[in-house]
């Protein structure tokens, strides 16, 4: 379909930040507004030297910018990528053809293999609106994709980005499905198997609905935006990474939808099955460990539920050619002490680094993955995984591989803790009998994590241990007064988030 | 739970329209950005001398807004009523507890009366996101909500604004489920029901996936944004009224979902029912005469569509204490020959004054619907009422009633028609077999409507007709030049939008 041409405008960087839709200000008196009958929330394709973007138009009737300009909010000005001043055509978008399928499914039919591959092209291409987004995502939500929608998902999110050739041979990966705050195994377990002669070259995403992802976590120590080819030399120079996903365009649809999901707070087993396989099968890997923390507040709640997850995962992976197992593991209470970024990665270094004080459950995880992921990678006979794995780590080889990861990835760093912190205590005396996840997760986040890296909290009873009235239970800490109020207010209405027992 | 107070900024109308989303926009380096940590897409409380809003925040690091300045958005001005340079406070929300119920629900489990109650008290008081509606009306899209839960989000959208109590006697309501281009009967058949003595004070809604509601319609002849003592006295004074409902907070949950479903154009039964009735029993009808247009390209398709919306209009009416009466009509081809707010009004009042050429079809209708209406108001005995219908027209009360309400309403004007118009012809010769609501709604809203009242498009050969090869089948009408080559693009892809027979 021809699009009307129109008189360009100057391509002006507005400096406001609304996130990741791409937004454009123009003002209602220009000629290009008049002449296209464009009004607030329009969707306009802005073109520059070839690039188009689309973006949804906020209306100006003030003299902040002029008749003459295109203001571009600062997702829309990455995305477009033209400079300062550049001329850019503005014109109405072609409809989105694919938004027929996401009705479709919204009335009940399934997709075929070729709608689902025309939305998720749309979607890697930026041409969905963030409501059309929630719309897709909620329409897939809740177990609505069948096992077939699922696969055309994942290979369509494949299809849409970028994809890493390894050559021939073994190349691992692990996952964690989430749900358990301070599950951060993987900075641990990548340097192990890296030490061990693994090839581990681990792609992490940034969190979904949790107060922290892995990326997030190792971005307080070291650099983790790189693009293929630097991922390339830090793996053949040390034989693993660990990077953020988001950076490189594999599966790039999925960190469209991830921010969607993320306010949204919704995910579904389709959707991290294709969430989490198209990740691994464009990063090239070849034989994928899957962590499933199995808890009552955990993101798989049961043993059922973790079975029905475990097959799709199976079977969705048999299908685009993956090797994937799936361990499940405990996941009745909060792993470590730290709950978001930084405070996650302080608790990392002390079991890298051997500390007396390093958080033990934190460490034995990550050895029981590890000896797995050994003996699935082939360097170790059944049984003799977990015990090499603890060597490895004994020795200081992991933390030697751990450093020589870092400095490859740019230079290693210690995190920055946050200096607004407050206790919150026990109102008696007893033993703790529960810690509930989700809300734990909820102060964290509450309090800032994962945008700001220090923020999170610091737990300070384990489920069993006795605690005397007034003493801490848990460290808020937050990257600014108002931050630690809010988290706090919201902590002191929850008084059995950790639930100590009547023993006095 | 306490909301942590923070320094006050003031109030800067930002003139930036973002249509109906209230945006703040704040300097990154204001203290109170600062303190509250909050970061773009934070929803943040806004509260000026009691009232309060939330709206959703783009972060500016650019100097047009000083550290001191709130920036609102319109949509956020007018929701906040401050005046310039106001003292507001500004602080975290509380988290929305019902968004626990629409995720609740994307899982399948059903909502409880109560649950959907808290959701549409929330959604009515603006709490929640453009994505956290999408996400709802998406949810409950597809036939998701249960008769039960249909009831209960009707009850739960009339608790959540305002009710009008006309008194004793039948108070006559007619709703048109729509789908059917140009089906604008309302403008013609209150006035005949009002000057045959019925009581008949109709709010319609402006459109919501089509190219014009009836009060989009009206509006280009009269004042349609009414509150309730202006409705009262023109309906005192004259029997009926032809208004806009959501200026009077009638059901005000309604208008706020309408302005998601629109761009994600999803609706359903459910909602259909809930958003009609709602309306209805908060409008003070008691009796409800539904036109149901059932055609392949109508919004109902078939007679068994048909059937079962009309069953669950008939069993949600029952439950809250309407009388309803559903009329199935011929949806087929579209009504009348204008689409788009000033093409239709015009149609209507070629019909009310008598006009030779009046659209035949728009006045069969009418007057169908309004000798049905006539019946059910208990002024006609059955098989009566068309006549009297027919005989009010046809001796101008009908016109003269319709200029006394309009009148009364603020003023009658004639429409204004749009300066931009093309042509559409005919490839070949033959008879008109077919005319695509669908895409030719589609086509004037490509054109502008219904923001532009004078966008749409005008008919020339109905279903049946014989055309000439290169006669005109229809004319495109836009606000501007781009918009009517943006429509124009589309229609030329559409050859068949308007089906000729191969009689050549």
């Amino acid at each position: 379909m021809a699009e009307p041409a129109s008189a360009p405008l100057r391509a002006r960087r507005m400096r406001i930040d609304t996130y990741q839709e791409p937004v454009l200000f123009m003002r209602r008196d220009c000629p290009v507004c008049q002449s296209e009958g464009f009004e607030a929330q329009s969707r306009v394709a802005v073109s520059w030297q070839g690039h188009r973007i689309v973006a949804t138009l906020n209306v100006v009737d003030a003299d902040f910018i002029t008749g003459g300009e295109a203001g571009l909010s600062e997702a829309a000005w990455r995305l477009l990528g033209a400079p300062e001043g550049a001329e850019v055509q503005l014109a109405h978008p072609p409809p989105i053809e694919s938004l027929g399928h996401v009705r479709a499914k919204v009335y009940g039919r399934p997709f075929s293999d070729a709608a689902i591959a025309e939305v998720v092209r749309d979607v890697a291409q930026g041409l969905y609106s963030d409501l059309q987004l929630a719309a897709f995502v909620t329409a897939c939500a809740g177990n609505r994709l069948d096992l077939r929608e699922t696969v055309a998902l994942t290979r369509a999110m494949v299809g849409a980005g970028e994809t890493i050739d390894w050559g021939p041979g073994r190349v691992m990966d692990k996952h964690c499905v989430g749900g358990l705050p301070g599950n951060r195994t993987t900075m641990i377990v990548v340097p192990i198997a890296a030490a061990c002669g693994l090839r581990m070259p681990k792609t992490s995403s940034r969190a979904i609905t949790s107060p922290a992802g892995t990326a997030d976590v190792m971005e307080t120590v070291a650099p983790v935006a790189l693009d293929v080819p630097a991922i390339r030399r830090v793996v053949e120079a040390t034989g693993g990474c660990i990077v953020w996903g988001g950076s490189v365009r594999l599966s790039p649809a999925d960190d469209v939808l991830i921010r969607v999901e993320r306010p949204l707070d919704l995910d579904s087993g389709s959707q991290l099955a294709a969430s989490v396989l198209s990740k691994k099968a464009a990063a090239g890997s070849t034989h994928v460990l899957i962590d499933m923390p199995v808890g009552p507040t955990a993101k798989v709640r049961s043993s059922d539920a973790a079975r029905s997850l475990s097959q799709l995962l199976q079977d969705v992976a048999r299908a685009i050619g993956l090797q994937v197992r799936v361990l499940e593991t405990d996941g009745n209470a909060p792993v470590g002490r730290g709950i978001g970024p930084a405070l996650e990665a302080r608790d990392v270094l002390a079991v890298l680094r051997g500390d007396a004080g390093a958080p033990r459950d934190l460490a034995q995880r990550s050895l029981l993955l590890a000896g797995e992921l050994l003996e699935f990678g082939g360097i170790a006979s059944a049984g003799t995984g977990a015990a090499s794995a603890a060597s490895t780590l004994a020795t200081g080889g992991a933390w030697r591989k751990f450093l020589e990861i870092c400095e490859a990835q740019g230079g290693f760093a210690e995190p920055t803790l946050a200096t607004h912190r407050r206790d919150v205590v026990s109102a008696r005396s007893g033993h703790v009998v529960a810690i509930d996840n989700r809300r734990i997760a909820r102060i964290a986040k509450l309090a800032g994590a994962p945008k700001t890296p220090c923020a999170g909290l610091e737990l300070h009873a384990n489920v069993g241990r006795f605690v005397e009235r007034g003493e801490a239970l848990f460290t808020v800490h937050a990257g600014s007064p108002g931050a630690l109020a809010y988290a706090l207010a919201y902590a002191d209405t929850q008084c059995d988030v950790v639930l100590v027992g009547g023993d006095d």
